[in-house]
């Protein structure tokens, strides 16, 4: 059960709410975001949710009974947009989000944000903080790196999606980020994303690398629940049996997703099948399954990225794919 | 190695090619289609496929080493089409087939066959002879069923794809069939795999609930190496981890079979997903990936079909899928 | 529900059982196999079995609620035994089955016999009828192999498990089979299983490639429901994401069939693992785990084999696992 | 290749041999654990060992061309054994590990520990740190409850494992704990890898629920290169389509892992099959598979536990458990 509070509840009102809570024996969390206070309340037995509607400060009472609650469809129907800055809400139109798997130099820095301020992209993702399997690979240019992008980033106001590895680097990324990715292994970091969950910057969450549907709405529960309720989820592909391509891109995730959450969904064809050949074809499959959004990899000579080249658009097949993406948009919008 | 004959060899000629093979140390197939003439060939090592090209009969040398050689798209770049009749040739248009799991009664062929005839679709499909776990689950009508369904049918023209479980029906559903099904579970039935290479009637194979891509195309390759080459791969969901769907559906495997094979792929959205809701969005994703046709069920009334109503369109929910394909053919077209 | 019946059960006994079913609207199939007579019923709601424990012929009333019945350990919580010959009755002791993987000439099969006589094992596995995923791989030597396989295990009667790939095959191989074997890719060839329950010969059964523990035993039930209920369960390896060996062995399997089903449990440690080096430790820890008996592959010279040689033990290692299953048993028992 | 330098080789012998690694192009980490130090050099071509082995300050120089190097069994043949402390060496016995999920309280405590006692049991396992799906579960006492597990242990002199969650946890957990746990979902937080590199404590490394083998060696790797050569690899069963259990136990993963790599390897059986039944057989047939030793959940009363009660052995069916792994050492000894 979410009990949705009166934003302008005061503490007598709340107080009183939660005796009342006490008194039928329901634990609750008090829960404050950007935009709304909540109790999440919890009750092994059904409950008669009309106990709790007219009381003073109460906006609403929703019976939801999934492991995950705030982040539920069953109570809140209209999907979340994001407020991104003035110029990006989420979800108003399919968001593109393109760049390097790594932030390598400067050349390749200013060459991609002039490719995406070319085809009017307002999000560089970049990678300075990289996860490798290796301890022995390229892990990433660090802090120095994000402020390299940061640097070619403003004045075009092209807004920075980047992963975050662990809490520490939460302060000293903040200033430079303005979407803060979890990336496919730290899907159930959960300290992490507590720790995310105090920070007022949407968190783009990927599933998994075997993580199940639930799995990744528990984790954006975590996150709403200490109080950041702009998340995006992204399915990037799992890991199956399959091995003639890098992961098994769950189209079926997209559409699951949003019939059971409200958050947006985002797909990343770059890493949900990992040939470049088929990045442009699976992002406009995800749309037309209904992805609100689209993130790959774009660098201005793949061949010699240092890492991730062979699933990487060259500039040439990112403009063919913004342009399909443009042009699907209007199909999509006329049918 | 593939030595394409031409069409018109004569047995001299072939017999101083193999004889020519031998002394090579290179063991080799002799395969006849509907079509062509070939001769399959094993090497283990790299081999001058120039010795060849100049012998009589020889129309053309190809060097193929995957596990799959005459299905591969190595040899023959042009995605094959299979004329199943005067009007319908695959891989034209997106091709549908549409229709119930399973045959019931009169009423509801009628009204099925109705709905394609209005909606202009030319294939139905309809199990009679049905793969269940349990062997107390419905089991299809047989025979009769068949032979039903086909007296509906016929007035109309519609083609009919259905499944078949095992050598031994092949016969007797012969004169009734236009395509035959084989099912996830006989993917790797290879005695039914080499009886439909015998048949010159075209063949709908589904790829196994965790078979490879490999292993479909080599279950291809029983088929066409015994002299069918009318062959549609069906990609309808694979096992994995996630359970809040039936199957995983593998989008993915929609591009990587377009691009190691000349065989058409269909999309199975009904099993792939199993969730009607979701079924008509994953049909258009699929077209969009470049699958070259779906296969969907489609019921009367979906709530009382006899077995996987709950991944069954209606009458409804198919008018308005058919009207999407339609819309999306242009705009793939113009694109 | 299952009702056991008197095996001297009369007719009008019989009627009058399936009557008062019929006025209570339950469904029900009778059942004969070798040794027993039931009526397997079905019933959507709760039901009263004390109703029909008094009537006459009924020797017993079980509930079971699973979808598989006659297999279920619900109603009969003994193991089954098996009865192969004057001399073998299984899971009284630990089975071993071993051999090649095919049948391939005389002089491999006069040394495997020896090799089995002098380790007093009674089963000889070795395939004629081989399942192969590319149609150019050696597909087995047929009826003529297991003639001559025979020809070789009848002077010191040794019995023979060999796979059955279809329907039409069964009769032909009768004379010559003690154990029909059906492979993991024929697991759901739901024919072949329907006409295995005809037939008054124990089959192994072995779990499918991606098959759950749940429709192998539906899939036992096939087999028993038509009349044999002489059935090994066979656990092989599963397809996983994990590809640094063949496949993944299910140890939990093991435990769990056997605390679900009455059937024995048989380990097949060499598809198990694929690995030469590790199949006898897999063995013997299959053992410990509950399985009644294992079937490996074990060839003159594993190297020369026309399949599977890289997880065929030789003899060496052959001699070597016998005597730590002997050993391992005598712990066990008193343990 | 591995360059395994003399313990006392002097700086000017460790300059002279880096300048002959760069002269010849070769990248190298300098790595010094515990008890070594070496040099991992990488080397895209094939390369003459025999050039380094000469030079004063080398010890020996090992070709390793796998992903991961210091954690292969390519270069050291032998098992690493680990001193925990002066009664405690890792390999040379059987190692059992047993406790609760997670530490609940002081009666708890008290009890568990006097039952290790009582069965000469050394190591006590018990969260308080507890990564939870679900952030409305508990999630363990912290740092207080390791304190007062500490409390309880301390007379005893039994030693500690407990898992460990984040860097920032490592410092204050130092005093309390003698084995730090990395969880499966941590498998790959290479932050945390990379910081228990600096701890001269051993670290038990859980394989990730979809971690293959070759990641988990590449994990090991880092805690290694960093300078902590105790490591303890723990199989702890993987994600698989099976879910008739929790886990699927990779038994296979033992061996392998134990051909691979010098490290002890320990048997998870309670999150291995998760069935509290299962438990005991799955823990016995690891070590016939070869595990080192087994960590395993044990609870005064596991029907309240606060989690994992379902898989977690009361005190009887431990008591049984620890005397079948007594009696099976002296089996495998003599066998």
């Amino acid at each position: 059960m979410i009990i949705q509070l009166k934003n302008k509840i005061d503490s007598n009102e709340l107080e009183a709410i939660t005796k009342t809570l006490k008194e039928e024996h329901i634990k609750s969390n008090f829960v404050e975001t950007q935009h709304n206070k909540y109790l999440v309340c919890f009750t092994k037995t059904e409950f008669d949710i009309r106990k709790f509607g007219h009381l003073p400060g109460v906006q609403d009472v929703h019976s939801v009974s999934d492991d995950y609650k705030l982040v539920s469809k069953k109570w809140k129907l209209n999907n979340s947009t994001i407020q991104l800055c003035d110029t990006i809400t989420y979800t108003k139109e399919p968001i593109v989000m393109a760049g390097p798997c790594s932030v390598e130099n400067e050349e390749q820095m200013e060459k991609t944000v002039s490719h995406l301020v070319k085809n009017n992209i307002k999000i560089l993702r970049g990678g300075v903080f990289k996860p490798r399997s290796s301890p022995y690979a390229f892990r990433g240019l660090g802090i120095e790196g994000l402020k390299m992008m940061h640097s070619f980033c403003k004045p075009y106001d092209i807004k920075i999606v980047t992963e975050v590895m662990q809490v520490s680097q939460i302060e000293e990324m903040l200033p430079y980020v303005d979407v803060f990715q979890v990336g496919a292994r730290n899907s159930q970091n959960f300290n992490l994303l507590d720790a995310l969950g105090s920070v007022n910057k949407p968190v783009l969450l990927k599933r998994g690398v075997s993580g199940t549907i639930d799995e990744l709405l528990q984790s954006a529960e975590y996150i709403f629940s200490k109080g950041n309720e702009k998340i995006m989820l992204c399915e990037r592909g799992i890991r199956t049996f399959e091995n003639s391509y890098r992961n098994t891109f769950d189209i079926n995730a997209i559409q699951v997703l949003k019939e059971k959450s409200h958050l947006p969904v985002i797909a990343d064809p770059s890493h949900g099948v990992g040939i470049r050949d088929h990045v442009s074809k699976l992002a406009l499959a995800s749309l037309v399954a209904g992805a609100d959004g689209v993130i790959y990899e774009v660098h201005p000579s793949p061949e010699e990225a240092l890492s991730d080249g062979y699933q990487t658009l060259n500039f040439e097949e990112s403009d063919n794919l913004i342009r399909q993406i443009h042009n699907l948009r209007s199909f999509l919008n006329s049918n």
